[in-house]
């Protein structure tokens, strides 16, 4: 029996600006990138959902990932992640943080640095100049924080440098 | 000028299984209810996507919230939170987690009790059975957790009680 699937229209309440063109050259991560700053304009219809988000001070960002697509066909369901490039160690796709997903949705934990009246200035960047921006929430540390020191699975057994991009990754 | 939509067909990787059937009866926060257990069912063709994610105490779950759907049209930028009812405060969507966004998408950080090769078993309910399921993604410290005490904006202003349903807030 072959799954549903949710045909929808997503509005687009905004776009990420950035100075990423590429991939290979898009810092992996946001946590790992917050010398960079970025910028999500806000589509008019959509301003005022931003009252009070000012307060907070970081905010998911949930991005459509519109690239890379896989040009043969929806992403493998086992692939080698960007920081096991070096090992090419295979994860199952929802044991990773890899943008080439069966649904490929970004979440992008950003430190706010102003939000306006129709834009939101943040740092940490990990997305690409253009990225469609589909919701943002607030981080709420009561939410979002687990209790301790979770176990990490595979990202507990490597090394992880600031300003990470896949293309560093690829060099032996 | 409209702006642009995103004209998608999600597939639905897997299901959410658990107790509640009625959103005023469903606490608010995963983090809020970690003392009930659900089920998400994976869908046949994507289970080898769960390689690995058992090395891991905790998920993202993001979901489709199929319900509530708004009956008059878009959710409203501006509205109540569940957690300010007794206050009638409004606040922008994007300063809010609720359930009524302009993409539904539901964020739900998930303790991971038991993954099998095609479930995954975890504490930390707050979503309505039924709920489709559109991605998995592990919850790491070194990218989701902020460095010290984020501000949290209206969140912080508020006492916060564990299991909290909408009904329950409701009340005078």
């Amino acid at each position: 029996m072959t799954p549903p699937e949710l045909a929808l229209r997503l509005p687009v309440i905004g776009v990420v600006r950035a100075s990423h063109h590429e991939l290979e050259t898009t810092p992996i991560q946001a946590g790992l990138n917050r010398a960079e700053h970025g910028t999500i304009e806000i589509a008019e219809p959509y301003r005022d959902g931003l009252d009070g988000l000012g307060s907070f001070d970081y905010a998911w960002l949930l991005s459509w990932l519109h690239r890379p697509r896989d040009p043969d066909g929806p992403a493998p369901l086992r692939q080698v992640p960007f920081l096991l490039r070096r090992r090419q160690r295979r994860m199952g796709v929802f044991a990773t943080r890899s943008p080439r997903r069966v649904n490929p949705i970004g979440l992008s934990l950003i430190q706010l640095l102003e939000v306006t009246s129709h834009a939101v200035v943040f740092a940490g960047v990990d997305l690409m100049d253009g990225t469609p921006v589909i919701d943002l929430k607030p981080y709420v540390t009561r939410f979002d924080r687990p209790p301790g020191k979770p176990r990490c699975g595979w990202y507990d057994e490597i090394t992880i440098t600031d300003g990470t991009t896949p293309g560093q990754l690829a060099q032996p």
